[in-house]
């Protein structure tokens, strides 16, 4: 007989048994379902609700499930399976307690957290680790001079490290992020039970203590009604994965023809199968495609969330599979990208080359026309752009047309006869000169540059929020196996 | 040596290979993309491109791929894994030719229309089976009076068929729209090669027919790049979740206690594995819940092709788990639904009771004094409002306040000493002859709603627009294997 | 005293009447909810349910109401705002009648189904005036040889034409699908009331018809509880601007420095404030940003409807604005976009020389290897992808490489002493020449694309789709005004 | 001429000056644009780079402009907008220099900042007066016993005051989020100038401490890129409508005839155009609907951000609007919930009755056997439901077949001859006594209520995070308006 519907209903359809399972998502649930299963069992001995001896079978038991357990969908979810291998095991008289003073509600809410703690600790590294990467590329292009875009367009020169620079800092507050997360995945449900916790005495405190949490969802209803900890989680992993479509997206550009600014690593590339002569980077294309997956989990999670009454529903089961997909997805795409990262090739003389070709010294220039002649930047602004104009209409270069009729459209405009000294046109019109002077906070001269990097890098050394947190889980872990080794000496004898 | 990298790239890590590999939505496309060779290669050999006997080898190799065939991961995806089984079969001097004029591109496009075309017949007709399941339950409920809400509030008396009926309006324009779905779905892109078609003279429209097409996607480069109608398919799919969404909540709270309307069958509800007591509908929740999905699969699709340059970029490999994914969704939810509201029991004896339980009849009886008293609307309304007022505030009935106040309130409001017949008002107030009356086009009555009743079954019974499809890929599948069949013998002799 | 909460509620309090106003969106609203009203009287007074006198009054004092009209919203909305005028027009006695036998619920849909038919008209002109832009370039540039992309590298050479070409037919779509969602919003919800018709004894085909409308949505119920055609008509503009956000990214880059390809009108191009030299493409820019904004327009839709009970709920109103927004952005875009493509200027001699300068014609070196010695195109490929990368090991070009070692590989991969004739090795390696071959249905040549272009423009030529509609509106807009003028003499004899 | 295109672009045309203007979101920003203005130009002065007059000047020009300016479309922005009003003013010899070492780029990331933070303020306060009204609320009804649902379906009894802590509770996590997005919110991107900062020894810590800012976005090149804190945000708000959506559909329930559990305040209801009965809760109807347009806001953000290359690109204006819109409807939709809900009647009697008319007290049933009898809790949850059944099947209360049918079964079940006690029985039984057992930490009995209450209550006592945010900004905006003082007194001299 069905352990679950008992004699309440009679039997549950095949085909509504395979539109309900969980058993796909649930497979990231097995390890932390036992483990709240041994929590709460030692939890009831202690507090004298079931008897020692079998709630150390049922411990037992539940030690020799394979993580890689088979999971039969007419049973519904990993709760129901967990608990029929233990019923199987010691028989219903011990094992059909397990359930006793809790619920599927509050056990799949705490083992989600469980779970998301976990990815959320492996995410962080593994951005950690790309920063790394990051910085390290940033190290070598400190002297890189490239061109500065807005739209897409050369705007300034910088260079390649104060570029790359951007990126990491961005890095570094998808980061941050996701520590203000693990602060409200950290809390346990366990004891709400379905909704309204039970008339056992039962102490949530213990189990949350060792199951590693840093606290309660305290009130019982929303403890087992709220999923906004996972929206968050998968609403920080969409703003990650979109700042690094951002840096995709650009090597994307970066690696065409027309660019030529990198070379991606052929292990990171793949050829047509039509094409010989193609190199395509694919790795960064999915990169780029990947985050809309992404934001399709996110999408769907609120949805699902919209105004859902409370306490539990079944749509929650929907939202599951979701964490775990943008999960995956991030903690991937951060991987192959710090990888790939390490293995590219910057052409340095290409981006010299680009920085130089167009006229993105114009902002300088202006800025030198104020400086030593001492018009409003506003007119100075309009006098480059005449300049500019006409080097355009006569495929000059923007060096010539300074040369040849800067003078003549200041007195024009200003009807004064005044003049810039040759040298500082020269200064305003190099491009390594350019990037040089821009020495203010954040600006991308090497000096500043490297002043910044060495920051972020000495940051990256001290980190240990990652370390800290998988300590006080270990510690919780290993007091857990402590107590029942306790139990089981009590009852050995 | 790799087949596809061939000399021109060193090895892909396998790192990268994980991340790009498109394996897992490509089990959907192994029965056309064998198909489409097939069909590539009877071209080649009738248009003289390549010789007889080395392309029914090829066929003859294609034939013998089990459709469940192992995928490498590293092969990328199911066409080099096709390929690699073909020359492993017959050697690369035959099986080599496999790709000649054509590429990837043009043929995952062509083997996913394919799979799509399929999955829109097969929910068509799961749509027309939901249909006829609703028609039958409309017959049924004819005369069950229900209330009719607005604003989830009662509003005015309809029956359960006329509701019910509702429902099935939107399914009719659901398949509608699947139907202009598939024409813009089944059209070839074959030939468009990896963008820019070939040199050699290859004849597209023999392909396309050969698969069942009915025209091309003409320019190549369009083939190649669009996928238009994969999105085209999602959002209507999106859209037709919506709507079984919307039936879905009113059957969760129809079976919640307070409102106690229907009668969940045991095969599609589930009980709680702490309250013994619960029967909850978890499949209508489930289809609440993955209308969602349904969204995130929508999204992320627009989101992958939002501002992708063409022609081919590897984004678009992403987007189609999620065809696959809302295909899917879509067919098992309308199967179930149509499975479960056969066996569903409506109370009609409670619909009844809630129908007459509030004031539902006043717009009847505002129309009344219109009618009776020749005075206007809004000031019927504004009457029948102070004697619901007043109901409320005494809590009386609105058929008590009628008989003791409605004529005075008239005379206090119009100055007038008119009186509405007593027959008259027991009409107005009577929930029934309310539906009865109510006999315009569309409206409630039992012999209106008969009617369109009647269409509907009429409509269904000629319905043969699935069937006709079916046949015409039936026609051009023969087609093919007889051509094959004629090769063979041609080749044998 | 409120004429709509008459006597039943006390008064709304302003930040509830400002929370639920719809009054902005409901600026689009104004005409059609006069013309609803005009027709709907008519009916009655044909019918004989008002009398005609009455009736005339009314429409008078309808006529009267300016189309900028101000809207109070402690009135809520358009359809009470008009009620209210016209009731201080003629008296309530009069005036009052004008809400007898109809609803806001069944209005308001008939209202937004009018105005968004004009939208639809208006968006299908507007494409095909974008698509006549796209071929009068296409036109321009049949000869222009340009590289063809994958994965946004040079993939095989092909003509500007043939690539604009490609835009044309994915817009030649939208423009279909759009017909399609005409014939779903183009039906009448009038009289069905506030879901379930009336008593009175109404005309619903009547109104229909002086509506300009194609029949009925006939289910009461279904009538003024859906709203899947507005969500339809806008995942079909997501799907547009879809389309157009996919040429507008290709424009962003061809007018980079980098990709030089296409030079944008000054009239759609903005600077910089600070760097004088800038020449932004700011509107194709745009044109990327707003396909999000639909995006939203068409998630918040859906998310909207999901899991709406029927019939009518306030929630329907939210999802109006979605519906003018995206038609609005679609519209303005399709204008825009059409204007700025007849200004630009694309750089013939650039397009030329990216197309001569990477590999792109290797694929036809393979397929001339295949021909001219009669070895598998697997082969083949392996042979050019052995050469692509000698070229790019020693920096020399595919040309070189082909005289210098083609044979030598040749031999080392068949052991067979075969060459390919000289001129035949030019050929394949003819950037114009591998275009000018391709001439299979679809492809780049130009004599191909010629006969596409002739084919479309043909097709645009005998275009009529909007005129007949437009024509079909008129004529019942022009039998509502006669019916109304017959009125007129009755009432003034 | 136009100050911005000088003599680089001829004119812009109409229809691009209003499809790219940005004028209607950006009427947020004219106050922090005009405050920047003032602080940068205060900064120039006092590191030399520009004139004390003419600095002066300038200020006071800047001061002059009123709140509500209007602003020309043709000059694209608040930027230009400003700067035209300033040089009007006091010409461009001295309003000239207003955009001196500044950009637009950095100035409207600042200024969108700077909006954003009051706005997260705020919303702050007002999920702190919402939360107040919820605690109000509670502490009426710690005794209301009313059905916990679970699938909609009655679970097991709690109290109203449980119930509306849960929704309490999801608010304080609210707040507790924006805390976070505040910090990463309020850093400066000023003097990130286009995006390479400035050859001008500018000071950027000084103008951000100026305008309040807790630190700098320091990197130039993302200080102008980022629009991560906006997203964020959003994604907040999103979180936030998802669970006041939640609350509302329960209201939307509860207020249905078939519930009956709250009565909606007149003044946040509204009656119906053709049902005078009808008295429809609107309001929460609306907080359920909008909460679809924060997704939509935030769905199109992180689209528009999707692969957008660095650094600043004009669609990032486009972003712009959704931050106002989520906002606006974030802190309007709080307000009104907060006043709507001190004015909501709980129907008490009706919310006992319903907690009495299932078989919620089931689950306690089950564990007295556990307890009682010492079998297992599946056992019991078998047994229980073997009653539960027959009580269904025979139409009978729970209470009956437990005193006609417990001892008997259990019999049957166990095979013993065990009873359990009438009074335990009868305790099991008794709603309000199920509520009162559930007294563990967080669980609905009245003590446990009250003891949550009290906790929550005064920590709302000693919140104090938004005054402290106020008063810091409070500081620097004193500052900037001494130092201005200071500079006049100079420049008076």
């Amino acid at each position: 007989m069905d352990i679950l519907r008992g004699e309440r209903l009679s039997e549950f359809s095949d085909e509504a048994a395979n539109y309900t399972s969980s058993i796909d998502s649930d497979k990231f649930l097995v390890s932390p379902t036992i483990k709240i299963n041994k929590a709460h069992i030692l939890m009831l001995v202690k507090k004298g609700i079931i008897d020692q001896r079998e709630g150390f079978s049922c411990i037992k038991a539940l030690e020799e499930i394979p993580k890689e357990m088979e999971m039969d969908p007419k049973l519904e979810d990993v709760h129901m399976n967990v608990e029929a291998l233990v019923v199987k095991e010691v028989g219903e008289n011990i094992g059909g307690q397990l359930n006793l003073a809790k619920s599927r509600n509050d056990q799949v809410a705490t083992a989600i957290r469980m779970t998301l703690r976990e990815f959320i600790l492996d995410i962080s590294s593994a951005i950690i680790r790309l920063r790394e990467a990051i910085l390290q590329k940033c190290k070598e292009h400190l002297d890189t001079v490239m061109p500065g875009y807005t739209h897409l367009q050369h705007a300034q020169p910088v260079t390649l490290a104060h570029h790359l620079l951007a990126h990491h800092d961005s890095l570094m507050r998808d980061e941050e992020r996701l520590t203000g997360v693990y602060e409200r995945v950290n809390l346990s449900p366990m004891g709400a039970c379905a909704l309204a916790t039970t008339g056992f005495e039962i102490d949530r405190v213990m189990v949350s203590e060792l199951l590693g949490f840093d606290g309660l969802v305290e009130n019982s209803i929303d403890a087992v009604s709220t999923r906004d900890f996972a929206v968050e989680a998968i609403s920080n992993l969409a703003i990650l994965m979109t700042d690094l479509s951002r840096f995709a997206e650009e090597l994307i550009f970066w690696s065409s023809h027309e660019f030529s600014i990198v070379e991606m690593p052929d292990e990171y590339a793949s050829t047509s199968s039509i094409m010989p002569q193609k190199k395509n980077p694919v790795v960064v294309e999915l990169v780029r495609a990947k985050t809309s997956n992404v934001y399709g989990n996110l999408l769907a999670s609120l949805s699902i969330l919209k105004a859902l009454p409370y306490s539990y529903n079944l749509d929650l089961q929907e939202l599951t599979h979701h964490i775990w997909d943008a999960c995956q997805t991030a903690l991937s795409t951060l991987d192959i990208f710090a990888h790939m990262l390490k293995k590219m090739k910057f052409n340095t003389k290409r981006l010299l080359e680009l920085a130089q070709s167009e006229m993105s010294t114009a902002t300088e220039l202006a800025d030198t026309i104020v400086r030593e002649l001492g018009i409003p930047f506003r007119t100075a602004h309009r006098i480059v752009g005449l300049l500019v104009r006409r080097a355009l209409a006569d495929d000059k270069s923007l060096d010539r047309v300074v040369k040849e009729d800067l003078d003549g459209i200041v007195k024009a405009t200003t009807r004064k006869g005044i003049h810039i000294p040759n040298e500082a046109k020269q200064k305003a019109l190099d491009t390594i000169e350019n990037v040089k002077i821009r020495s203010v906070r954040g600006g991308p001269s090497p000096k500043e540059v490297a002043r910044m990097l060495k920051q972020r890098s000495n940051a990256l050394k001290n980190y240990n929020w990652v370390s800290k947190k998988r300590e006080a889980l270990k510690i919780s872990h290993d007091r857990l196996a402590e107590e029942i080794s306790k139990l089981k000496e009590v009852v050995d004898v």
